[in-house]
């Protein structure tokens, strides 16, 4: 992965105020793979107390999206048209990290994965799948 | 739908804190749907300036919690186990609304799905579809 | 919609050598929505002996396609990329229907979906719902 | 696995009618995973005769269903509540072979994977995903 596309995907995550909101960060930014972390903020919990759904999305969705992006012509942006996520246990903890990976790049869709865990003292625990398609968009110039 | 599933709704929305955080309110309470709406905050965007797609889903995933709640016992609660979202345009205007609806009832699943708009000037325009499925669980004595 | 384009419907559903195998019929031809029939034949059956979920999947998904392929220009053909079933109840009695639909056209991603219920003497029982993607492809000349 | 488990697996897919109309075999029974291959029969095809997403969907099922199977108590049989697909390519070739696992199991649902690859001349190539959820359900005495 060259340098620009590495700084592209900084620019953008910098730009979602949602990352922000969230407390979340690059952890990882790899050729077809890129991870996010996020801590489980007092004002991120569903009525349990426990990590929001929307939440696991978040990170989950923009891994995979950046993950996308990370094999993508440079003067391209990539948006999510789907995503499924499948919830495999309550987000308990103190952070969650989410690692996107593409399945199947294209020039009209890449297909795409992430796996999200729970961290709580050291010990990760999977929480969710997503699987998904980002389709590519052109910059305007 | 009785006070008490009613109220049931409400105590469980209000405690959702990633709502507080999101500015989210419930638009309406029905038996076998509900209604979430949620302003587009400086802090709920993506990189374009857009509603961020963890917003729209965070309302549509509820929407539809709270449609299957409302159809359920008063000792059970309700959790989300997979959910699908199609994304169908950006998130741009003032608001977004989600209007949940039970499409199956069931002791072990409830289908669900929700439609989520974005109100501009007063005009709704669909942004996202989702359609999941909620498991009941009994609320522990 | 235009005789040309329910003749390009009818001409691809009759080179699906599958819906043939299954003894699938176009119920309905209509702008954006296609109905499509199977008997629930002794070779299209799960172990318990009620339809199989591929045969819900299969005239889910063809009408869904085809509701996409009859709101797109002439030279073009369409593909499912993603597809969702979320399964209802058993597939029991004599024939299967499915109303497919588009949800939002678009030049590069058609949305659809299709309701899918079983037929048991007169009586019709929702039992599937499909929620996907169809990608508008040029027909080679 | 234990033999007994074994063959409840081999029984439930011998009742399985449509997967003798597919010509279908199990290929392989482990504890947590199964795979299942089918040719790509003259009756098993699209309208541009690639092997028919349904083919593809009836096997990655199938397999996911095994797979879960393969890990529950003996007195419970497993049914499919959801499913998403996402087709990489088109499936080319003399065969298809699907791969299912759990993900994550469970006394109320089993969270399932497949991977469905196309064998042309020896070689494979991917062409599907999926992600579902398997419910146990007590076999009647």
């Amino acid at each position: 992965m060259s340098p620009q596309i590495e700084a592209k995907i900084r620019a953008s995550f910098a730009k979602q105020s949602m990352m922000n909101t969230f407390g979340a960060k690059l952890a990882h930014v790899g050729a077809g793979s890129v991870a996010i972390t996020a801590p489980i903020l007092e004002g991120s919990k569903q009525q349990q107390g426990f990590a929001h759904a929307a939440l696991t999305f978040a990170i989950g969705d923009s891994s995979a999206g950046y993950a996308a992006l990370s094999v993508m012509p440079e003067d391209h942006e990539v948006l999510t048209t789907e995503m499924k996520i499948n919830l495999l246990a309550p987000g308990t903890g103190d952070h969650l990290i989410a690692r996107g990976r593409v399945i199947k790049p294209g020039r009209r869709l890449v297909i795409v994965q992430s796996d999200v865990f729970a961290l709580s003292n050291g010990q990760e625990k999977q929480i969710a799948v997503l699987l998904g398609t980002m389709v590519p968009v052109p910059i305007a110039a």
